[in-house]
């Protein structure tokens, strides 16, 4: 599937991607979606309850996108931001005791990158870095159907290691599922910046062979690398289990691949 | 020198890091500014200039902290952060013309995160990441004086790769000096939240032989990689510099000691 058959966001002006030259924007649920399914840490900002602060607070969290209600639905399809994230947090009381005038729920913005690259150009004006940033505006509200909370607990779980859910204790305890909060966010609208490629230096230092014999231009790629799993003292199962060494070998294939394609442009 | 000979942000309601259990939070200058000066990617939030506009802004930012009125003060002492990002950014536009009431300069929200490893217990509920995050409030102002945007251009440059300023086209053109915004954040308090070690499950599933029998835990520690340097088909030096090629390794090693010692809780 091509990126032109996703469903997109709509285009407003605070998701507008803004940039001379070459257009980075993209607004498709695939590009989208596939690098916040691909982040560990998300980064989720919201206003805080105080009016009296003005700063907006912010919380790196654990997150994955999916549609209870559509289950099989592609990555492509509009899908909810399921967030897991420290449960006495002032996120979750916010959630819980500040909905908007619409009551739509608390209003958040999340952000998702990878850093692909470090592209170093003649100059320092003209270096950059290659990455895929996703930021999503969405509203908030905690998941209280026992049912959506444990098949979003799954979604979480597996979105940190492939197939971990299964290979632990389940299902949770009674208070595992009380105790454990699970916001759903309903994205209204969301876009994705991507930079690849190498340095692009401007005319006049091209031409200037004295520089050019003198500074290496390239790119550093870039990824999240995995390490050799290390067990707690109180493990009890020899070899490292096939859903974890799997996991740990792809990931650092991939990120290895995504950093040295996207050099080329790819 | 320990964290406790470093300076330390106020412990203000908003910077107070909650936490049931073992308490993670940490306002050292140190300890922060540490984790936003190996960090290439910062995230910054603060609220739009449209009131009707519920959402925080949030853009991935390139930074680094330093003070110019004292170039040589160590990571321990109060620091500035700098920032630099896409120029004509709703935030260099915000940060020229909305100052606050006190004319403090815009009020930003800036967070800098490590994830050090993948932390698998026995129990979905009890997995976790290792991980290094600082969360500063300040405010923003564009740098207006020339010598201290060069100074902060260099500091910049300098956190993307060791010493690339000194190994590119220097000193930058005027056009290049007037098309670069820098912003100076004021940082008024900051927090540090670091979590390391390895799984900690609840005693009864400690206790299930059969659970324990089956289910692996530990860590999977995590870094950021940077491989082989790629050259750019216009690139004229045959070998790759000293300077990267030393960064590279030393970026490589470090990040998977310290992801390594992470889980050995140091």
């Amino acid at each position: 599937m091509t990126d032109s058959d996703s469903a997109t966001y709509p285009k407003l002006p605070r998701n507008t991607v803004q940039r001379y030259g070459k257009p980075r924007g993209k607004y498709d649920c695939k590009t989208i979606h596939e690098i916040v399914n691909t982040t560990q840490v998300l980064h989720v900002s919201f206003p805080t309850s105080d009016p009296t602060d003005p700063f907006p607070a912010m919380i790196p969290m654990l997150g994955f996108m999916a549609s209870f209600s559509s289950p099989d639905a592609p990555i492509s399809e509009p899908l909810d931001l399921y967030l897991h994230g420290y449960i006495s947090s002032r996120l979750m009381r916010l959630g819980k005791t500040s909905p908007t005038d619409e009551e739509e729920g608390l209003p958040l913005t999340v952000a998702a990158t990878h850093l692909d690259g470090l592209v170093l150009a003649l100059t320092p004006n003209h270096h950059s870095y290659n990455y895929r940033s996703a930021i999503l505006h969405g509203y908030a509200t905690p998941v209280e159907d026992a049912d959506e909370k444990l098949w979003a607990m799954e979604k979480i779980t597996n979105g940190v290691v492939d197939d971990r859910w299964a290979n632990s204790r389940i299902p949770p305890t009674k208070t595992e599922m009380t105790s454990t909060q699970i916001l759903r966010v309903r994205v209204v609208d969301a876009s994705a910046k991507i930079r690849n490629g190498g340095p692009s230096d401007d005319r006049a230092d091209m031409k200037n062979d004295e520089l050019r014999a003198k500074t290496w231009i390239g790119v550093v790629p870039t990824w999240t690398a995995y390490g050799t799993p290390i067990e707690s003292p109180e493990n009890k199962v020899k070899k490292v289990p096939e859903h974890i060494a799997k996991f740990v070998k792809r990931e650092n294939e991939v990120g290895e691949k995504t950093a040295v394609s996207a050099v080329k442009g790819e």
